[in-house]
């Protein structure tokens, strides 16, 4: 069977997608149970019923569209919700190309031998109550404590987020027992990195998934007036939380080269001009392909900060807030999308994904494998992310491919 | 004259007023204008008549008692704004320790040839538009655009603030047109850091102020996914801030001793656990006793940041938010205190005062000197700022003995 996706279509579906939710600040805000997020799936619905697949919606709001039916499903999906002032690309690709693949293959007549489906997993971003909170939920991976306790990234309770909508906690925690076997599980998402732009090359095949630790951490010393407390006599905080950035950083630079660390949000009180910091909170996530590395980061990193905490006069501090594990992709279905990519002509390079996916959650009980294809300038979670359409079109493709292959 | 204060009328009055605004988190919310404010002027009115001294209201709200009339006056006074949650001593320990010292010279039936006069200034604590509203508007040192445009510290344009209140912009701009003028100008006010609580003496006789320098400044880079952008290919702007400050307050320490040097305020964005910061704002104040270091220091810190924005690939750019001159008091008036503190017995040093007052707005153009008493353990700003009763009567004595003096 030699079939092409449409690219026209899919080039057309990614934009009305991305017209909804958009933020003033030029990205897209769609963060999942939004007023915007209801409206994309209410668009993914009418989509997928176009294309005559047969839509199913999960408790825990993730939707479906199969083609055929018996047996373990050949999966291929990822998210639509998006970070605030996101992108159109990040996780929207993966969904509607897969829905184009599956499209396209019963545009053709095909009878694939196992049946085919696309997948839109709520949450992928991490907006509610951790990342993957709509795959965690399809592979029993959730933990009802964080649902019952947890606040959202805007400080609401998930259950005050779910008021507005048919989904529940109960809801949430059952969609597992209702989730139908899965095969295999295939993921196109741009590469949110600089490396396919800067090889030239269309497609990337990702061989490992980097696992990360979030922690939300503080160094605690003491606030005093800025033009009274000598600089020898102050603990002040702020000065303990950049002297950890700087050091941690140089740590893994030096020591783990391929790995990160970042501390991305940063609050100070009391925060004020005249006021040495008594308090420093900033969230702290370091990730590694290797799951050694990410234990031995742990221990070193935190040995940092106490050392640091007890050379400033600190009081240092952390909670884990979440926690994923390195995946190692199959070489099986790392050669199976090479020789794909090589039957359709397209350059390809094995590289790994320092970001997250929903492929990697699945990938704890299901096969799974990733497609990449090229951020330009390496641009994403920003309104400034793009794709080319011809890199889609050969990610969109290769996809495609490895479906018809996959399900014989 | 030989008079003493009523230690436990002062005493009282300073429990009185710090009743009013008190913060449910354990201090005193006092901005000026705020509904507690309004309600302390209106208690301090009452005390003012009380004590049988002319009440009179400027335009800039800046509250005095007199007594006596013709010619200049030889005043007292500082301030009873407070910072958010601040302590019930900051300021107000210097109205009221003047309004005692007037009301017992007026009780003894002294009739000093010069009149006396207490003085309350508005928003010492610049929670308004800048430190010093109310000296200032007093001096005729005032902007007419930075009280126009100038939002405040809570983001409220001040014509705002100033709705609930009799006063006006035009108001506060004419106050200068009525102010009678100053003879000299005292101040008692606690230490605010550690030095005379450490040294076990009572009385510090200011010998300086330092000037400073307020600025609101950014480092933009490029903010990217954290599990994507190598470490050494990022443009992180919070880990240019955290250079910044650990290098400056380096910098500061081992040239420039005994001056001071703040990161007070810091705002990252886009303040996500998973994004690399694009960018980072942030309060940098620096301070010095020597105009020389000031101008100084100016150079050499901005130098050191636009290096490190350099050498980080990051934009730095820096806005003037606010500027006093160091003052050095004139030997005139610290050597009277010196001789007075001497009769009454009280052992006293020589200190710099690091944080700003409205003394030193009034000294521009008037003599100006400072009395400080201990502040236990340096605290202030906070909760728990506190005075000892024995220090502020000796303080608040000397502020007497002096008054006398001056006023012959």
């Amino acid at each position: 069977m030699d079939v092409r996706v449409n690219l026209q279509r899919l080039q057309s579906n990614l934009e009305e997608l991305g017209r909804i939710g958009r933020d003033p600040r030029g990205g897209v805000s769609r963060p999942s149970f939004s007023k915007a997020d209801l409206e994309a799936r209410a668009w993914l619905k009418k989509k997928i019923e176009a294309a005559g697949l047969a839509f199913r919606l999960d408790g825990a709001g993730n939707i479906f569209g199969q083609l055929g039916g018996g047996g373990p499903l050949v999966m291929a999906g990822s998210h639509i919700d998006t970070v605030l002032n996101g992108g159109r690309y990040d996780g929207a690709v993966g969904v509607l190309a897969a829905l184009e693949a599956v499209q396209r293959i019963s545009e053709e007549g095909g009878r694939p031998s196992k049946p085919l489906a696309v997948a839109a997993f709520t949450d992928e971003e991490g907006n509610l109550v951790g990342d993957f909170l709509g795959s965690r939920a399809f592979m029993g991976a959730l933990d009802r404590e964080l649902l019952e306790k947890g606040t959202t990234a805007f400080g609401i309770p998930l259950a005050e987020v779910l008021k507005n909508t048919d989904f529940t906690i109960a809801g949430i925690l059952g969609a597992h027992a209702d989730a139908p076997p899965v095969e295999v599980f295939l993921e196109l998402h741009i590469e949110q990195g600089p490396t396919l732009d800067d090889e030239g090359v269309p497609i990337g095949i990702v061989d490992s998934i980097s696992g990360k630790h979030y922690r939300w951490c503080s160094f605690v010393g003491e606030a005093g007036h800025a033009g009274t407390v000598p600089l020898e006599l102050r603990r002040d905080a702020f000065l303990g939380l950049a002297d950890f950035a700087l050091r941690a950083t140089q740590h893994v630079a030096t020591h783990h080269y391929g790995s990160f660390v970042t501390v991305g949000k940063v609050h100070v009180a009391p925060g004020v001009f005249s006021i040495v910091p008594g308090r420093a909170d900033f969230s702290f996530e370091f990730r590694s392909r290797s799951a050694g590395t990410l234990a031995a980061l742990e221990h070193e990193l935190f040995a940092l900060a106490e050392d640091i905490a007890q050379t400033r006069g600190l009081g240092f501090s952390s909670r884990l807030m979440d926690k994923t594990e390195p995946v190692v992709i199959s070489p099986l279905l790392t050669n199976l999308l090479a020789a794909e990519a090589d039957s359709l002509g397209y350059p390809h390079l094995a590289l790994p994904s320092g970001a997250g996916h929903d492929a990697q959650i699945l990938a704890a009980k299901t096969p799974a494998a990733m497609i990449f294809i090229p951020s330009p300038d390496g641009v994403s979670h920003a309104p400034e992310e793009s794709v080319r359409w011809n890199d889609l079109e050969k990610g969109a493709n290769l996809l495609l491919a490895a479906m018809i292959k996959l399900a014989g």
